[in-house]
């Protein structure tokens, strides 16, 4: 039999701002034959995020650095090839943590069977999964939005931002998206159903707020920082809350980031602000689930997902994510 | 009948900076008569607090700016002189928003009589009053301290800080007190009890956290801001608690002035902070009133009330509280 061959990213050196290809180094190594127990993946889509850029981070984010030389991680869908794991057999659609490779080698510990419900893969990426789950429990379990409440949602057109609004018009808020573009501007309004939304490249933050949320803003789901959260801040409502979901505009920061300016309203209108990692809101991802789907078939929630094709665009593909360029949900296509 | 006279401090400026005796304006006003309903309270001590920086702030802070011209708002307690209300009479000991001056005619609205139990009156601006309530509701509501957790206080030597580090021994915390002084660091450990003090002014505070707290930092009781909240902040676990009381050691800042550099961990380690605002409580003050009595009288609590002689001294003396020279409680003393 000859020998099969896996390509994959390995992380070459600590990125320095925005993640160069320099970063990664792009490998051929063979895949050795099965032992007991595990099984061989083919990766077919695997999943670009904002927070991939904290774990390369030097002392990491909410886990440790991926150490230099090992495979970049990234949730991955794929279809499982060859087991000798009796849980898994030649053909399942399987999801977990892949790589930015085009092979995985797995106890099958952490990988799940994907339900054949009609569904495009990408869904369990997107909607029905981290992402979905990362929307509906910060805005609900930490936002707790009321009927008459105003949202405002930051990276609005992202794969979180955009089902955080929708969520919030399905519970009777007033929602402002902030996003960068007219395009995404006018998809989340005209599609999504947002009742206003913000071009921060092009307008001003502070001003636009002023102007669309009249009663003051109730509910600040945040994924950026920076003079967003500042412009926010200003107009918070006595116990507002903040579901703390990124600081997208840190990321890339090579020096220390000062946080907000207007810290001292988190004092004077009595905000809550909390910070969250979708993993700690796993064991109940189905109460989400149920919801979503529901929502989902009701026409109530729409999704979009960006698709980059190759492996070899990741470390490029990443990056749209803090150039703002993507439009919802951003995968990589590996293979069919 | 001679016309009686109440001396007053008005405010004349807005500071910039440390409060100066030239912000306010000492006046003389004439006592009027009292009118059907109204009646006439000598005052007797006066509570300075770091939110009175804030009353006077340009676009004020969770109430709108004291006007130039009016008198210098402070909580306060004193004897009723004169009655023409039903529901107090002369000699009765009466609480309530005084002012800095000598004489209060009121209404009676927001007036409340002190019960006679055999405590000094400086009790009720202190532990028994907004202060004790600030305590017990911000580390027990917010913080929700757990048995075996470390609590880092700051201003633990203030009259806050040093009865939230003795609630949270009375809860089982491991606590460590941040404060400005050696004689301070003594009295917070040696008298209250607190595990370990750090003296802010002669050590690393990062340094010093990391040998006082080897577990790391479950709950901060945040009156500060500043460096010291970015040292803390590097030293959280996850899911740990911000009750956000004070941020000292901006209210005196000249210009905009940046949040934590740390801000970051707030998302990685999910964080709750929260703002509040003592007045946001009073609904619940008896709650609080009940477990501080019954600690107090089982010697588990213990206040120390820092008095200064004189309305006069207003505007001096509420500068201890920026430059941390007061233990305790600072209250004014007007008359016996």
């Amino acid at each position: 039999m000859t020998a099969r061959i896996n390509h994959q990213w390995q992380l070459a050196a600590r990125p320095v701002g925005l993640i160069k290809e320099s970063d990664y180094q792009w490998a051929e190594v063979e895949i050795p034959e099965l032992e007991d127990g595990q099984v061989l993946v083919r990766t077919q889509y695997l999943s670009l995020d904002p927070a991939n850029r904290g774990w390369v981070r030097e002392g990491g984010s909410y886990m440790a650095p991926v150490d230099i030389g090992s495979v970049m991680p990234a949730g991955g869908i794929g279809t499982v090839e060859e087991s000798r794991n009796p849980n898994f057999q030649a053909g399942d659609l399987v999801q977990g943590m892949f790589g930015w490779q085009e092979y995985l080698v797995s106890s099958g510990a952490g990988l799940n069977k994907l339900p054949q419900v009609g569904l495009p893969p990408t869904a369990f990426l997107g909607l029905f999964g981290h992402i979905g789950l990362t929307a509906y429990f910060g805005l609900l379990d930490i936002g707790q939005p009321k009927e008459g409440e105003t949202l405002v949602v930051s990276t609005a057109a992202g794969a979180v931002g955009s089902i955080v609004g929708q969520i919030g018009k399905i519970k009777g808020c007033r929602v402002v998206g902030i996003t960068g573009s007219e395009e995404k501007c006018r998809w989340i309004v005209d599609e999504l159903g947002f009742d206003a939304a913000i071009n921060y490249k092009t307008e001003d933050v502070y001003d636009a707020l002023k102007q669309h949320c009249p009663d003051g803003i109730d509910i600040y789901f945040e994924n950026v920082g920076g003079n967003i959260l500042d412009a926010v801040l200003a107009q918070l409502n006595n116990f507002a809350r903040i579901p703390l979901c990124g600081l997208i505009s840190t990321y890339n920061a090579t020096g220390p980031t000062p946080g907000p300016y207007n810290f001292v309203n988190l004092l004077t209108r009595r905000v809550r602000l909390q910070g969250f990692i979708v993993l700690d809101y796993m064991p109940r991802a189905q109460e989400a689930i149920a919801d979503l789907t529901q929502w989902y078939m009701q026409g109530k929630l729409k999704f979009r997902v960006d698709v980059i094709e190759g492996l070899k665009e990741a470390p490029r593909a990443v990056n749209k994510l803090f150039e703002g360029s993507n439009q919802g949900k951003l995968v990589l296509k590996v293979s069919n």
